[in-house]
């Protein structure tokens, strides 16, 4: 499949789909929250090509979300350790887990648990951090930065 | 570009990929998001090819994300409405805004102007809906629902 460089839009959600909108590049980031640091790590938990994960890795690497850290000597061994432009990436993560639990699950339920340290599910609630009160799309104004019209232009109303 | 499916992962991460993961389908929802509604204007919007937003728009609407109403009898049209469970994408969309107003942005800044009713930007903040709390991945516990090892099993720590 051919695809199109979103870099060069003028969107903060087209450049980071960009960056982490490869297929595997999700579920390796997964894993390092899980803490997974090393190449057979990641392969054995994603059960992902070896030059596949390689270049993923290679990847991330370049775009400073993960760190390439040497940890033996003889014979060299690296671990990729995520970087605060990764551990930055939480967020992405969490909003796709609670959909996916909410919207894409089975019978079974959500297959995975998280507990916050105050004994529950964390809810993913997204507040302003000025008024502390939960954001619904329809109370949003979106604009774009130089107000010409196109992408991203004045909105109307959502749904 | 052959992918592999992730619908079979029991993962809720994975199976939104599964959704969501297609290069244009993002965008197509940011635009959904910014009241557009019909064919045309997906197209004006995104300068994506009319066969590929077809696609698009169809892969949504089976997956429940958008709903195709028809608003004109002579000649048919349609326009493409956000259901509940496309509203529920706004966390995801917003987290991706966010994460690329910080890090992946030009000197310009970010390219699109949000603000609450409350007059300032709304922050993306992981609240736990039990203790209000932002969410740390450092303070989550992760366990399968099985309980078996494997993908997603005890967490170590992050970054």
């Amino acid at each position: 499949m051919k695809r199109t460089s979103f870099a060069d839009m003028d969107c903060s959600i087209a450049r980071t789909l960009e960056v982490i909108g490869e297929w595997w590049t999700m579920l390796i980031l997964r894993e390092s929250f899980n803490g997974v640091r090393r190449f057979d790590g990641f392969q054995e938990r994603l059960g992902i090509a070896r030059n596949v994960l390689a270049a993923r890795l290679q990847r991330l690497v370049d775009s400073g979300i993960l760190e390439r850290r040497l940890y033996q000597e003889r014979p060299e061994r690296y671990e990729y350790r995520l970087t605060e432009k990764g551990r930055d990436l939480y967020p992405v993560l969490m909003s796709c887990l609670r959909w996916g639990d909410k919207w894409a699950v089975t019978e079974a339920g959500p297959p995975i648990l998280l507990t916050h340290k105050c004994g529950h599910a964390p809810g993913m609630i997204l507040t302003c951090q000025h008024c502390g009160e939960e954001v619904n799309p329809r109370e949003v104004a979106v604009r774009r930065r130089d107000s010409t019209p196109g992408i991203g232009g004045e909105r109307v109303a959502a749904g």
